[in-house]
């Protein structure tokens, strides 16, 4: 199929069709005027249901969440809802736009939640960028959700807000750009390895960017057994290796990079991106915006049958079919209108939805990886090819695969607040994403939900 | 109705009535687990809207935002979500509960708001009960919302935790137990007046408790034509007065209370509760819950043909019936489950909705007025009874005509972004109504929303 489009298309064409997404997103934007609401969850058939709902027989269940704080997960929604928190300093591609601007965005991932996971997400955006404020206002808003998801805020402030706010929260605290993006990055490295043959512990790594994502992936990566010397992580500077003066004076304010600069590269290969690319059979780049971050020629430079993932948004390090014809193998991007979309809204809607049903405390990079074996063995099961490497949004399967994988692995860490056996496990994440789904199906049929705006000729 | 109910209820029979929304409470709640959620409010029809709703297309409106920030009016949904925000320190009449116990109030608010305004509220409780530490904490999250509703604060703090939060943001912010009682109270005694014929601004007010409902109200009752001196407002204390030395000493503390023990009064009367009653048109109590706080011979000193709102949650300060019967003639409560529900309910709604529809920069008494005349005159319209002074939550023509109302006043006092004659303001309040309630209507009758459970035999 990928073969097929890129022999029809011309690059012209390619740029083209590229551009469309972001053509139509103000218009239908306009037109709904937000993405997500609230909406009811319970039954009003008369006004006595409001004396239920609200004074005066809602104080019932007040007094008894006041005597046992347990009863809020099954008097209120907090079991199923989670605060999307940013503060706009690092939004997509886009850089420090603030939070106003930045929440389209997240009302977008307050979308993906619902409607992928069945997750009642809700848009927080925060008036400050400081560090120490922004973990003050999300325990000050925390009573009334049941998790947290971190999303956009810039490194390295990132790690010591999720780091923080972990250890002092009852709640899971997730930084989606962290665990996410590692953990959907895992499962298409899983994969792609398969359709090129290659033993996952013995490939070796060029990681290129060394923020938040890629930081994370690195710790995910070796956790699940890849020796962290098989790997070259890339920064501005070029290449982390124990002699980076840079980093060790800088290591109290970022001592992730510095331990990578230890622990990786056990070549001790020194250089630029362009020398770290050299015989890599796997190439992760999540750094700046494309489409001239990593050169074609630069690529030729791989091993061969290679892989490659450009993660940067919205435009990839350098377009898909000019890493195609540098003689990349599989190729993977963060978009949605590419083939092998390695697209962290595979991972945090099904990782949710297992975390949130066993009422887990937090979310363990086990439970990450638990998450991204079951993605990877989602796609499998259909059968693997160059551009199909990971299941796409609409294959509803792979998050309650996830969210199965991810409760079981919760449940065994015994973080879970809730015991159910994974046929349990099952039946509630199939419950509450069919609900998601036939919600916004009948508003749709209903037209409560009106279709979107014609595209223009 | 209310009269022949009266005749078929023996005491206990009512009694027993009055607890079953509280018996049932805990079951519905527990079947439903939350009362509102986050929806869709766009269509996803394939894998590609999300390419439009998220990442890459989304960096569109984003940046549009950030060249000019009142697009986020047109591009989200922050021009119809308000936060309802509480600390849970005094929670209906259930006291300091905390905000994990508060948060079924207000998931029941948020209905209110969707259900009867078309307003996508959603509850924010919050993990301090420091003035300061609020305020700080509303204005962090304040990006992302169109209007604050402050929900159940302790007295005097609400005081200043909404005359600084209207300081300081650009959006409206509303304490519905000031000015949102105050409105629908209002409402409630331009109604009851003229059943019993009686001029409003020569009639004499009995206040009790001095709470921050009544506070608020006896401002906005002033504001709106009567003398002050007509006012009697009693406090723990007794009644307020220039002599009341206590006042004057935490004047620094709760400047309001001194504020009417001056102004308020004109006789100069002293005493308690009972001393207050004695020869009132009007009685207003919201005090300590019932049903034992003011007896029936206090009652039977009021002016002939007078009007009682005994307004504690969850138990009136006496019951109806035992008004009726020591010769008030009209009695309202706050329940929903009593005849002549004098409930903010029928305010808010409607009055955000008219504030949002213009992008109103804030809340002003004269706007609360001017709802609590469209309450009232939609009353009218129906023909007004002893047990019928105020409409009830499903007269849906209420909500609109206050939106309208309000609407109109923000224009006509230059607080208002966006104009629009009373027509589009009729038609925007009735199509954000009516898609809520068919919103509702459409899951309910697919099932996506199951019925409640029956009531157990």
């Amino acid at each position: 199929m990928a073969t097929k489009r890129k022999q029809e298309l011309t690059v012209e064409e390619r740029l083209e069709r590229a551009k469309l997404p972001g053509k139509r997103a103000p218009e239908w934007h306009a037109f709904y005027r937000g993405k997500v609401e609230t909406a009811l969850k319970c039954a009003v058939t008369s006004v006595d249901d409001f004396g239920i709902w609200y004074t005066p027989g809602v104080a019932a269940p007040c007094k008894e969440i006041q005597a046992d704080p347990s009863k809020a997960f099954d008097y209120t929604n907090k079991a199923n809802t989670v605060a999307v928190v940013s503060d706009g300093s690092r939004v997509l591609g886009l850089g420090n736009i603030g939070p106003l601007a930045g929440l389209p965005v997240m009302e977008g991932k307050a979308l993906l939640f619902k409607y992928l996971g069945g997750v009642g997400a809700f848009p927080i955006m925060l008036g400050t960028q400081d560090t120490e404020e922004i973990i003050q206002a999300v325990k000050w808003i925390a009573p009334g959700f049941g998790g947290i998801n971190l999303e956009d805020f810039a490194n390295p402030k990132c790690f010591e807000i999720l780091d923080r706010l972990r250890a002092e929260l009852d709640i899971p605290v997730w930084h989606d750009d962290q665990q996410g993006t590692a953990s959907i990055t895992l499962a298409g490295v899983i994969n792609a390895l398969k359709v090129v043959g290659k033993d996952m512990a013995k490939a070796t790594y060029c990681v290129i960017g060394s923020g938040a994502a890629n930081i994370a992936f690195v710790r995910v990566l070796t956790s699940a057994g890849v020796p962290a010397g098989n790997i070259l992580l890339v920064d501005s500077q070029g290449i982390l290796h124990p002699g980076r003066e840079d980093l060790e004076a800088d290591k109290a304010n970022n001592p992730y990079k510095w331990k990578y600069a230890l622990e990786t590269n056990a070549e001790r290969r020194r250089g630029g991106m362009a020398d770290a690319i050299v015989g890599a059979d796997v190439l992760i780049a999540a750094s700046k915006p494309g489409p001239d971050t990593i050169k074609k020629e630069w690529l030729r430079t791989m091993n061969p049958r290679a892989v490659a993932f450009i993660m940067a948004n919205p435009i990839p390090e350098i377009w898909p079919w000019d890493a195609t014809d540098a003689g990349v193998e599989i190729v993977g991007t963060g978009r949605s209108d590419f083939p092998n979309q390695v697209n962290n809204s595979i991972g945090f809607p099904g990782i949710f939805r297992g975390t949130l049903d066993v009422f887990a405390k937090t979310i363990t990079d086990e439970m990450a990886i638990a998450a991204a074996y079951a993605i990877a063995e989602t796609a499998e099961a259909k059968g693997l090819r160059d551009d199909y490497i990971v299941p796409t949004m609409m294959e509803t399967e792979v998050f309650i695969n996830e969210a199965v994988a991810v409760g079981l692995k919760a449940i065994e860490q015994g973080i879970a607040r809730r015991i159910l056996t994974e046929a349990e496990l099952r039946r509630e994440a199939e419950t509450k994403i069919r609900h998601a789904q036939e919600e916004t199906r009948v508003l749709m049929k209903s037209g409560v939900i009106a279709p979107a705006p014609k595209a223009a000729k």
